[in-house]
């Protein structure tokens, strides 16, 4: 038996300019699972309107983020590979994105290539949500229901409970606490669609079930949920990040811990988005301290999580 | 974490009548992955020809298995799935068939209904092959392709060559031969087109593994693997059991032990086809002893073997 285990993310732009981002957006933003709209509505309207204006601005906030190694998401995904290869070396490692290179079909084709016989994929979202593990399900099933042989299968759905993963997020948040005290704690998650959570989507309730276990742990500190990334019309789930973190320094929360507990990897949503951009929120309105925890990134307990779940 | 376990055999009429045996015909023999021939051509033949002149020969066959609880089957299918339950009191057990009730999206959907939070698919075909396995694989994943919501996947693709279950058939063998010796072991799977291997089903290398393996412990006796219940034109793996059955008492090969290790529950193949017409071949050319091993059916080995998968 050979061991394989497949570490899928989003995707990222190849590079921060409109044409790329383009290419991008016109994949992530085409799925069905993220886009519930019927085709005919919602291509025309892609195409014709948003993929006009988005990706410039897209590619604008994208070069705030860019290092000279390429894009955060692609090179912690590397990462997160290479140590997770190095912590099993009798199995085959791979990454993959949903919406860019390496595909999902691409890495599950080299792997049963390389002989994989039973392979294991982990979606690198904590939480379950329709918009994000069952498209990467999707692909995969889709990969499978596609070809002529098969090895033994486990697809991780979710980990949001796991107790390596709430032990680290809490030990995180108590190693600032100890080097000095915040007003309030932000678990701050992407947010997706209210009509998806009524249809059954569980994401909302793995992500509430995170933040208490976390803070089962933390103690008796002050926090809030928020939902960040808002797309286009319709109500999401709420409180908003943004909103939030205007409103708190009125409240007399003056010094704020931010986390962003559905991410394991820094990209667009948490270093333009959270501290840059909601940062900047705060401090306007009168906020005096934000601090962000960035994601797991290449911290060694991830990787461990990550044994653990193949 | 609810765990829960699936076993998904291929299925029954519900009673051994033409008009059941063509509803269950006409899903069976409809299914892409079990006749590879485009729907345009294929549907015309099955509806036109196969099903108005098949079910009525074919439910004569049934009626020479057919017991008073009903179909062997289901009645082993039943078993199988009570006693992993015994076994794994913790564990939801359920049983789904790809052509007939309880359908593999019904289980499903009970089992999720019930909390599964980590679900096992077993199917019950120690081979993998593109028209068992991957149909029942095509039929989990577009179920969960259709859900909001879906629990940890653990697809078993095969299990050929699993130390438990080459040992079980290898003790048969080895009990039946400490009684009486024969000139010959035969090893009967289900065949398939030849095409199907040539495209890269790993079917005929599973069933060549399981035969070497089991041989390797039964020791230096005799034994031929052949193919049986061959399914309209075209080339299908060879040797036919029936040609072989036929020709061996010529060759001087006058008694026979066969066994049928691609099946785990007796059914239309093993008990009509192998045990009465396949048995009524080999005497009518003149052969004496054909003792024939039935599979696993209600043996604790194998509820061993489906705990060790789950």
């Amino acid at each position: 038996m050979k061991k394989g285990v497949l570490l899928v993310n989003l995707g990222t732009p190849k590079s921060p300019t409109a044409a790329d981002v383009r290419t991008y957006l016109s994949k992530f933003l085409a799925d069905k699972r993220v886009i519930d709209v019927p085709r005919a509505i919602w291509l025309p309207i892609l195409h014709g309107m948003i993929l006009r204006t988005r990706p410039k601005r897209s590619a604008a906030r994208y070069r705030q983020i860019w290092t000279k190694a390429g894009s955060p998401l692609f090179i912690y995904a590397q990462k997160q590979a290479q140590q997770l290869q190095a912590l099993l070396p009798t199995t085959i490692v791979k990454y993959a994105f949903c919406y860019s290179d390496p595909s999902i079909t691409d890495s599950l084709t080299e792997m049963q290539q390389a002989g994989v016989t039973d392979l294991t994929i982990i979606p690198l979202y904590p939480q379950y949500s329709v918009t994000t593990v069952a498209s990467v399900y999707d692909q995969v099933a889709t990969h499978f229901m596609h070809a002529q042989a098969m090895p033994n299968l486990h697809f991780v759905t979710a980990y949001y409970q796991h107790p390596t993963y709430i032990k680290a997020l809490a030990a995180q948040i108590k190693q600032a606490l100890a080097q000095q005290s915040y007003d309030r704690i932000i678990f701050s998650y992407h947010g997706i669609p209210e009509k998806y959570v009524t249809a059954g989507d569980p994401y909302f309730k793995q992500c509430t079930a995170t933040t208490q276990q976390v803070m089962a742990l933390v103690g008796d500190v002050p926090y809030t949920q928020t939902f960040q990334s808002k797309f286009g019309p319709g109500k999401w789930l709420s409180p908003a990040t943004d909103d939030t973190l205007r409103a708190l320094p009125q409240q007399n929360v003056k010094s704020v811990l931010v986390l962003t507990p559905g991410f394991v990897a820094d990209c667009l949503e948490t270093l333009e988005e959270i501290d840059q951009e909601n940062r900047g929120y705060f401090k306007a309105s009168g906020g005096q301290r934000f601090t962000y925890l960035h994601p797991f990134n290449e911290s060694q307990t991830f990787t461990q999580l990550l044994a653990d779940l193949a």
